[in-house]
């Protein structure tokens, strides 16, 4: 196989170093201090690639911590910045810099949702945009459309489904260093509900099922200023329930012993998750998950190996004595195959190597031919990595 | 004086064409079908440079009427759209358009208010940009710096005061077709109050203004939905008194004879108000106004001749008779000379033209250099057109 810009490994064994931009959302930090799910993505794929030896530019909020040189048009994150009520202003800056410097990267990778297709059109052939969020958005059609030349990358299969015919390079799963967690003994007697509280995530089913199984539950959870309503008249009351700890939002180093001491976590989600990074978080500490069939759960979770796809309330009930039984070791293992952020990079440099290859050999791609590329025709990496 | 651009009128009175692109918010069409001020004053500006000869492109929904050429990105205004929830993907889209086609423009005029800088940086200078709303939001400074070299309009010079050392090439006064009123009689017997029920507009102190001057009250306004729970326990109540008669929201073709039978407008508001868009169509009726002292009013509103500016409500009610005793044609006359869509189109070809000026003689202008000229230094077109 040829290798003309020098991203695999040669007979040495060493890779050749690209200059690379990495482009955060501005809600949190990198990594988030608390909950954020698509910024602690974008700080594990920056530092890999730092380790790997590439020379990485962040594009994130001033309060990041990072090994690659920080670009910071804001210096808080914008969620816990009481100052900031309008967010756009400072991805525009951070965009703008980025297109005025475009010239020093090898390779831009977008994190931004479609915020910079009109500004880098014209450099399409170095960029590539992961698509973080759900699809099934009415707006987001004609978009894709208007700007089918940008190169797209899917976080699993199942969230392209609204949208099969867009620009698709590939699915890449996210991963997780692989010494953020170390396996845990799972015999912290207790159920764990991690993340939001809304009602798409259905803490009250979790709450039935871990009831309803005899065992307690822990919930560590967010509560978004437009869930207070749902969380105070719907959620509060199931709490007084002593079997029930509330135990608030929790950060990065709390979460090892959570995860790693609960029998299983419960992810009995009501809408069509694209990626569930408490899934694979729960997997590196060795924990089975119980998770409905719902989104990219079908290609995250391996059934009776890593934990236990349900259909419903009364089978969740049915699978926790179930997951018990999962050896804790193996999910570990699959963890380590599947999830890490090793193999979280190289599937996105493969998919740099894609973009550049297309981008310098082919003309300027028109918007009709990329309309044409269907879901099929594309390297969907994540799912050969699957099983 | 010489004119390279030819935007004056020659010996035989003939202005040279331009070919000019305008570029509207899709909130509303152009016109707008019921409330909805920047949409309003952009289709009045365009529709008069088309009189003028100009070749004129504009950017909006798909649902407006113009005789220019109409390029939309989408079919309908998104604000009575119950199909769009994110309306910032069909803003990119017709930037994008026109980003792709500023070569077939001599000038570009946006009311969008910071969209499009980012992508227009290159071509700052061809462009013109309207700031049609409130400055004093804490996001917008920063943004303001960045993108320094873009050339700015404010809509009144009192509309500056948070951000004077902004990029300002002028003040324009709004304007409307001097046929789209006639003066009225004011002999309906009523106080008028026209608009957005809403606090900071204060449609109670209106009621309380008419009701302490003895006169019925109609109010002609729409009520957002941020402004539902506003309306159901302020203002509601206080519609019960029978001399107070609230009409929803109404078109162009009711708001003549509304507002030209109305003994007066009260303008009651209680924020910085940029421009009010309704006092200039009360004093093209011929009606005379009662505005609290606030943002853009003592720019529009001449003391003791078009109305009356008052400190209080006190004052308020006592300006009642006195604005009854005001020559209904003398403001109809004022209106014309100060008001008239010409006026506004004139002021605007003046700032076209020193925004050509600039951007093709000057070198490629710095931030600082921008960030330099202060709201002194420019040419404050509106001011000399005022009194």
């Amino acid at each position: 196989m040829t290798d003309p810009f020098g991203l695999w490994p040669n007979a040495s064994g060493i890779v050749r170093k690209m200059r690379i931009a990495q482009v955060a959302p501005l809600y949190e930090s990198c990594p988030p201090q608390l909950y954020g799910g698509t910024e602690r993505v974008v700080s594990y794929l920056t530092e890999q690639l730092v380790r790997q030896g590439h020379e990485v530019t962040l594009f994130a909020s001033g309060d990041s911590k990072t090994k690659a040189t920080l670009q910071a048009p804001c210096a808080r994150a914008l969620r816990l910045d009481t100052q900031c009520r309008d967010p756009l202003p400072y991805h525009f800056i951070a965009l703008h810099r980025l297109a005025q410097s475009a010239d020093e990267f090898d390779i831009i990778h977008f994190h931004t949702d479609y915020l910079h297709f009109p500004l880098f059109v014209r450099h399409w052939g170095k960029t590539l945009t992961t698509l973080h969020g759900r699809l099934d958005l009415p707006d987001l059609p004609p978009m894709l459309r208007e700007f089918a030349m940008m190169p797209l990358v899917s976080i699993s299969n199942a969230q392209r489904m609204p949208v099969p015919w867009a620009n698709w390079y590939g699915t890449v799963y996210h991963g997780l260093p692989s010494n953020l967690y170390a396996g845990g003994c799972g015999d912290g007697g207790y159920l764990a509900y991690i993340g939001r509280i809304c009602p798409e995530k259905r803490p009250d089913w979790a709450i039935e099922i871990a009831r309803r199984a005899g065992m307690p539950l822990t919930i560590a959870a967010k509560v978004d200023e437009v869930d207070r309503t749902y969380h105070e008249t719907r959620i509060k009351p199931l709490l007084e329930d002593p079997r029930v700890d509330f135990v608030g939002e929790i950060g990065d180093s709390e979460k090892g012993a959570f995860l790693g001491d609960a029998a299983a976590l419960l992810f009995p989600i009501d809408w069509p998750e694209p990626f569930g990074l408490a899934l694979i978080e729960a997997m590196a500490n060795g924990t089975p998950v119980i998770a409905f069939r719902r989104g990219s759960v079908p290609e995250i979770v391996e059934h009776g190996v890593t934990g236990l796809i349900v259909d419903s309330v009364d089978e969740a009930v049915a699978a926790v004595p179930l997951a018990r039984t999962l050896d804790r070791v193996a999910i570990r293992r699959r963890f380590e195959e599947r999830f890490s952020v090793g193999r979280m990079a190289r599937d996105y440099l493969a998919l740099y190597d894609a973009v550049l290859r297309r981008g310098t050999t082919g003309a300027v791609m028109s918007s009709s031919a990329g309309a044409r590329r269907g879901v099929n025709g594309d390297r969907s990496l994540g799912r050969s990595h699957g099983s």
